[in-house]
């Protein structure tokens, strides 16, 4: 059996004085356990995790846990209400241009006295203290503040201060046209074969201002930091980006799907007692965050995406074909016929992994095309 | 055989000064016949009828016909180069709000006085006459105005009178997510057969700004006028948007087959001396404008769109559910597991066949979720 | 005295959940009089009119009156939250392109069928009546209709049943970068002298779907087909569109002024029984609605806009100059400066008096750059 | 006398095909002198630069001066032809949300190598190798990259080729709503004086991605690694980024007061050779980047901007209010009257100096209210 309990962040407000909420739902086992923290729609076009939240909820019903989970569904309604035309203006603050998952905060220089004066604390002592030191610092940041914080910082920490006292973290995300894949932070690597989720990107331990980065990046900056003391310590948080495939999409039968997957991680990580979530056998590939590349288009157009998601594409093979239509007929010595001039083959000089694709046919000269894994390996 | 000319048309000007143009293909044959002609992409997101007339291009390499046509793709550069995030802001005049395709021009005044002149005037001479006045209404619109032109109107005109020029009038459109589907002016009915398209929408003959109406209305407007003093006349135009399937994708395949149906439907009307496109065989089914309805959320939320394209709809069927994560666990008295709180079914109290829905999962209260023949009836 | 209400009406919901209400003051007098509507921000950028009520709000406190009155500020708040960027996108729906204040609702069908069942009926009841089928008309909108409203409608209809009830309704408005003006129906010009505004607008008794319009159209409808049966019957509403200024700006102080200017023509109609607000002296311009013309640009590029509002500017004298860097140094024959080419004087062949201009210096081809009396005489 | 030279980049392509172009205006005198490199409108709403170069042009006609002067106008035709509604979506690009001002390049890890190989050399040895260095560094990005550049990547790369050839680089810009002020690096703070510009924001030598630190970064890298190596270098570039008032206005008569203004400080730096441009007489405030503080508003609301920009605003004394409406008359303890609830003063607790603030009267919470010095100076 379970407690269940409702809260109602308020994170923004409009111009016309309308307060924006944030429904916040607590899971709370009468066993002892782990704490999940699990947030979805952070972008506002990414609305698949929210079906995914419905489905763990409703699963979870039926299913016995050890532990708390807090779901957060509508992360930043901010995002999500920002309609321009008939699609969703997602990625970033439309008065900024910041990107709204890289707002988060994690400040290095708290690192290096706390590991000096807890350098001989036992270990369970360190890890309430440390999270005790995490939420005293968004909570400075979000009450004592005269000059105030942007619309995301304020959405992203009182997210963030849920974050910090879990000790797994799941954002859930999507791409644009999207495969799913997974970004895993390179220590947790052995985790990501949990999740029924073909593709993984790792990620080194840097702060680059992510949900994912910000719950983790403390902890091991902290353990890197005790080890250069000289004290061996190991933290026991894990924190993943889950891309569930592509944005401005609900699909409440797949959302089922994606829910049992995380379950079948969570049976992994003992928060579950039940074997009814067994892991997938898939192949699953991997790939280093500095080989995971963006291919901008090299000229203006309109595309027809030809590579599948998923699939080792060969060198030479296109990934696209660009139709230009002002160029037909325009001849050249090489085409007599003038199709050359408007349909434009783009492929690379190597094998990728295609992960993903922008979400519009019509690309100005440098827009981000594909997304691939430039070299990948079975994880 | 026949002569292949291509033309640039200047159709407006940005902020920094740069030109956007608009090719235009004219391919003409040694054997008399009707114009035709043929444009897409007025609205910026609909691009697949670029690449439906690049494939006729192709087709028509190896096809001989009788007449002329006139191929226009790229029609509105302004509109499909404004990106609005990742999408195209398509439909309308991102500045004013007005419509692209309801920019055209028709003034009724000039049909009375016209039918008075020409009342025992021969039909040929009619018809060069009205051609001609026709032509002369745009031309004044575009030369001689001090005050100036929209600019949708500086495109809209260009393009009309080319159009006005032609026999066979078809304007490529695509729906946001959508079916194949025909607009068609009632008077044409029988020519919707030979198009490959399995939903037609009948209009009347009614002037409300779009290419189609703006071809066949003022023909229409004459000879109904010259019934009404007792003089029998026909014209012999026919125009039609043709809807392709879903906006902000290119798809050189299937734009082959678009392709080819558009040659079965030239066939039928003696513009090609081929077989080789025949009409398919599938039931097609037919809907008056008035019975052509939108059905707005009468919520905001998150969309799980569930009713498919073209397939009879019974009465209370859900046409799509809506995802309320903000009122999980609202308990209400009619369901105690809150679950009906935040899922919600939305149904109809009569059959109809849906023919298209919105682009993106997440809308406002009164956001226009499908559009769906209310009545229909196989054509 | 006066009773003052507050109510609070629910007109949307977004993606999130999240519900967007409008307040509604009501102030009632224990002495009868006139009922009066003010509403403002119906366009979301059109912020000042809110500004406004809360300076009437503040000088009715201390000024006796008869009758009621209903003030209603951010009337619209989908448009007023709707930031593109840094700016209120603000005159339309941005995702259907349609004009917020081109949704009220009048259906012409009921007034034949009214006119000739009460032809005979006293003219108080005529009135009662009249007012009741005009609020049943919109009830059944509001509440009867299965396909459901557009998010426009289900806001315009709600204001819209408030202005019915009203003798005097005033819709707050302003410009992008503009003079003060009034839209005044043709039949109620006596009134327009009574505002401190300079500029009228003197509109025909048509209905295009603005507030002004369907709050008298129905009256005037009515007192045309009455006539056209017979019988005289003289209605007694006024209803105006008053523009503020310019968009983007809230400035109380000068919002004051503009709220004595309202008194004004408030104590003129007899709901004020003092003199504290006097009509101003001052020279008012008026012209025809089909005189209230728009220039649109010639050409793109930046303009540095030089004409006054409110002073007549000659023939041939430049409305605004046009800067082309991209022209810069290409000679022509009759400039061997090459400074033509980059500097486009733009100036008309008749007196004008200018209004408004366009909010931004750049510019497309075909822009809207100013709107000017091109016909015009002192009222 | 001088040569004058007209060239034209090509910087960009649209979906449709149309190309983007910025020209280049090329000066060069017949005597020596230093290299001066200027451009305008990078951000697609700051168009007054544009004029100042015309100014400038117009000027330099009359004025002799030594070395070269390369003027570039509309840097960023993809920025400043996106119009978002009526506006310029002017500050990054609409597809990523990335600043254009952000995608220059410096690449740190050049220095070292290049400081060790030429620690002996001669210093004018040196000035021409580390530029033909930086030149190289650009042309490998934008010419050897398979997997191709960003949109503003492709722009930024190919002025800050022309910006690295200079000794003197002046970016143009402007706030949103703003007074005028100069970004300009600490170790060139005595040049701030030669411009007429009140307002002197002290940048750290720091690369951030902006046009200016670009172009003296690398240099001021080099000296301090040279430093570190025992060797005394000094170089002679100076980079500011210039700030003339209020985005979304060209003024051709200010632009001549700001192109003299530029003339002032290039006479100090012997480019010209005249006295007609002389230093105003005005006191100059200064500020280090770090002391110039956003400030963010506590709720949403419209805006009612008080602080005048350029005076000294006391501790406590208002910056803006904000209006309310929806709380107008919610009654509380402190204020009977309910006014206080609809109307909010904002001020902090020390003296700053305003410098902007935002475009817009709306807001939401979080907003960039005022850009302000919270420490200044005289300089």
């Amino acid at each position: 059996m379970c407690q269940f309990k409702k809260e109602v962040l308020h994170v923004g407000e409009m111009a016309s004085g309308a307060q924006l909420t944030v429904p916040v739902y607590h899971l709370k086992s009468l066993t002892k356990g782990p704490k999940v923290y699990i947030q979805a729609n952070m972008h506002g076009a990414e609305v698949q995790g929210n079906a995914v939240i419905f489905q763990l909820l409703e699963l979870l019903k039926k299913t016995s846990f050890c532990g708390e989970i807090t779901l957060v569904p509508n992360a930043n309604p901010v995002a999500c209400n920002h309609k321009n035309g008939e699609y969703t203006l997602g990625r970033f603050d439309p008065i900024t241009g910041v990107n709204w998952n890289r707002m988060y905060h994690f400040n290095h220089r708290i690192i290096a006295p706390f590991a000096e004066q807890y350098l001989h604390t036992e270990t369970t002592c360190i890890e309430s203290a440390f999270k005790q030191l995490l939420q005293n610092e968004i909570t400075n940041k979000l009450e004592h503040n005269q000059y105030g914080l942007t619309t995301g910082q304020r959405i992203a920490y009182q997210l963030q201060k849920m974050a910090h006292k879990a000790d797994i973290v799941l954002d859930l995300h999507t791409g644009p046209i999207s495969s799913k894949h997974l970004y895993c932070p390179e220590y947790a690597q052995e985790s990501a074969s949990y999740f029924n989720i073909p593709h993984t990107i790792l990620i080194p331990n840097e702060f680059d201002g992510a949900m994912d980065e910000a719950t983790f990046c403390p902890w091991w900056s902290l353990q890197t930091e005790f080890k250069r003391l000289g004290r061996e310590y190991h933290f026991n948080k894990e924190s993943f980006t889950v891309e569930l495939g592509s944005q401005e999409q609900i699909n409440l039968d797949v959302a089922k799907e994606d829910a049992e997957g995380i379950l079948s991680y969570l049976a992994h990580k003992k928060v579950l007692q039940t074997k009814r979530y067994p892991t997938e056998n898939l192949v699953r590939y991997a790939c280093y965050l500095h080989d995971y590349k963006a291919f901008y288009s090299p000229m203006g157009g309109m595309v027809d995406y030809l590579a599948n998601f998923g699939e080792p594409l060969p060198a030479g093979k296109p990934l696209a074909r660009i139709l230009r239509m002002d160029n037909y007929g325009n001849f050249n010595e090489k085409d007599e016929t003038g199709v050359n001039e408007s349909i434009h083959y783009l492929s690379l000089d190597h094998e990728v992994l295609p992960i993903l694709h922008f979400a519009s046919a019509s690309v100005n000269q440098g827009t981000e095309l594909y997304k691939v894994f430039s070299k990948f390996f079975v994880l």
